[in-house]
């Protein structure tokens, strides 16, 4: 992978120009997107911006997120074409901040669950998982150093685990959905995927403005506490084992850990996400299921297909549900500083018929905290397996901080005093 | 003005067809749009849909709202003849209740402050107010029964006053701004402008599909707390006229009324607003003021230049002002069902130089409230002016209810038992 942190040392000590080093990232996406299938558009040559923190920094933008110097197609032959006026309010920051787009990557059909023909770097056999499989993958096989995503479900949190990449889905609006096909207005987020957690809070940093976010040089011992999600099932053995690795790993390090029960409103909001993500899903997206019913992606419409009766009354309850789950979660915070629990139930399931179950991402959307994928083991057949680290709404800079603690300690480098 | 509730009857009873309903509308912008300016485009022919509430109902609709059907310029020259793929979420939601879309009505740039050149119906000499001018200006002058506006400072209700239609700002994301475009994402929300409470009422259920926001055959007496928000500088004689008279008539209807202070958390979210709104504009419109920035009308970019600055720090402050006052305003209604209050200082300004002052309406966008305008007396040179009910976050139905009981009140068909 390519580390954003490295490439900016090198621009900045002028051993790499920054025009060389985007041509790097066209170079690998030319040697290697054939056998990944990361790409559905790119720049053939580009050129980096003179100044700015992300300079030289080719950044891939999950396809659904409307670029005016390249067609945003939503994963759907809907939009075949589709060439938006503008950019997204997130590709306008990333260009402020001097980072150079180099092209679209894949997204399933407006960022549902229909597979996207790519791969997964690790092992070809499997999917990089969804719904922002393209970004995922791209930074995985070493492509691009940055790339965006969006998560409603788990879209984020999920491939990056399935792929070994760092990844954030910040606190929800932190980041402007302004220009992003919507799905959910209440879960819709966008995210950054790159090699390592360093790397994902300078992204961040440099497109919000905010210093705030980058790393502290001296990142202090959090306070963790452990969750499984019961009322989400039980994971498979890897998942199991990641979490259980990363938790011995911080213990090492001298983190307090302590296992923690979430208050039953929780689980209550875990059962509501999906009221809300489809009743929102039938409105934002009631164009096409109305106009393109038969060029829908089948399980998105099955899916939809399956919630047009969902009514008002049980939208609005959920929502209810969301409001105390969210209250009674400031309460778990008094106590740890995160939270540490699976990204995903294992490794990235076999074949390209499934991008994986976003169940243990989908209430941490819903609750709108910041949750940071940090990868935790490579288990059988070379598949990476993340842990995943929660902090309290708008607590990115904390979320990031624990996470570079708890990948430092998984890579044996922090040892208790 | 056309009332759509007695549209609504006639085309049930068969004494109008639905087609003849849309037709009177489009002959109605034959003959009025040419000395109002309230529509940018409009249909030619248009036939009416075969079922739902609404079949038969024209609706004009905002044009910085997605139309497939129409172009969607924004009021500015940098989308011109931009057509965008789809509906938006609320375009939908009517086409699904049966409505038929009419037209395009005219808006200021984004949404902005620039006036549009469109004439109130009622005063030549005199702006419609904006930023949704035309919808107001086309259900004022007869054209239409219902339009779509939008409101991010005071864009619904302010024009609404103005043109002494009854409108309202429903509260924060009942009607999704999916394909709206963005100025504010904290802000923004969707309004609908027709001629009486109960037309207003009648298009949100329909909208919706929630028969709660029907008004009830009997409408109870409601509490009613007076407020003058002084934070905001003090009124117009025409305006504070407006204010006494709405609160003579439903103290003679027989309510509970008092005057009421508001927290001073509310005061200080009035301060907060434009913070939020610029912070929040430089992002949604970074496309158009980096790429564009010759072509942005210049009131708006006059705001943006001015606002450039504005720090992280500031819009998170601002936020965290706008929680609190949120949880402060949440108290007040445990004593008053409604807050009575101005819909705008006074009668619209003079010229079209200025689209008039959202004061008074601000600090209810930032909160989230429902804001319904009914118009309260037409004062010199036959200019209209109205006064706000509101109501607490998610209680539409109680705001409009509370509202026919200002209307009828004002209209002398209630007094006190």
């Amino acid at each position: 992978m390519i580390s954003l942190a490295k490439l900016q040392r090198r621009i900045d000590a002028g051993d790499l120009s920054a025009d060389d080093s985007i041509a790097q990232s066209l170079e690998a996406i030319t040697a290697q997107d054939k056998t990944i299938g990361a790409f559905v558009c790119r720049a053939e040559n580009l050129r980096a911006a003179s100044d700015g923190p992300l300079r030289g920094i080719a950044v891939g933008i999950k396809d659904i997120i409307d670029t005016a110097d390249f067609p945003t197609e939503m994963g759907s032959p809907i939009y075949r074409g589709y060439r938006p006026r503008g950019d997204a309010a997130v590709v306008m920051m990333l260009k402020q901040a001097g980072a150079s787009i180099i092209g679209k990557t894949t997204t399933t059909a407006f960022a549902s669950v229909d597979p996207t023909p790519t791969f997964n770097p690790h092992n070809k056999g499997h999917t990089p998982g969804g719904s922002s499989s393209g970004s995922a993958a791209a930074v995985a096989a070493g492509m691009v150093p940055l790339a965006l995503g969006t998560q409603t479900g788990g879209s984020v949190i999920r491939p990056a685990s399935f792929c070994g990449v760092a990844a954030i889905k910040p606190s929800y609006h932190l980041l402007p959905t302004v220009g992003v096909k919507c799905f959910s207005w209440t879960l819709d987020t966008v995210g950054l995927f790159a090699a390592g957690v360093d790397d994902v809070a300078r992204g961040l940093s440099a497109m919000t403005g905010r210093p705030e976010l980058l790393l502290p040089p001296t990142i202090s011992t959090p306070r963790i506490g452990v969750v499984t999600q019961d009322f989400a099932g039980a994971p498979e053995a890897s998942g199991e084992a990641a979490l259980r690795i990363a938790r011995r790993a911080v213990e090492k390090a001298g983190a307090t850990v302590r296992a923690l029960a979430l208050p039953k409103n929780v689980a209550e909001a875990w059962r509501a996400q999906p009221v809300v993500q489809e009743f929102e899903a039938h409105r934002a997206l009631a164009w096409e299921y109305r106009e393109h019913y038969d060029a829908m992606a089948p399980l998105l419409r099955a899916k939809l297909d399956g919630s047009r009766d969902t009514t008002s009354f049980a939208y609005d309850e959920a929502i209810a549900v969301a409001t105390r789950a969210r209250q009674a979660l400031e309460k778990v915070f008094d106590g740890v500083e995160v939270l540490l629990t699976l990204s995903a139930p294992g490794v990235a399931p076999k074949g390209l018929g499934s991008t994986g179950d976003a169940r243990y991402n989908r209430v941490w959307t819903l609750m709108g905290v910041p949750c940071v994928n940090v990868p935790a083991l490579v288990a059988e057949i070379n598949l990476p397996v993340g842990v995943q680290v929660i902090a309290r709404y708008g607590a990115d800079a904390q979320a990031l901080a624990a996470a570079r603690f708890v990948e430092q300690a998984l890579a044996g480098r922090i040892s208790a005093a």
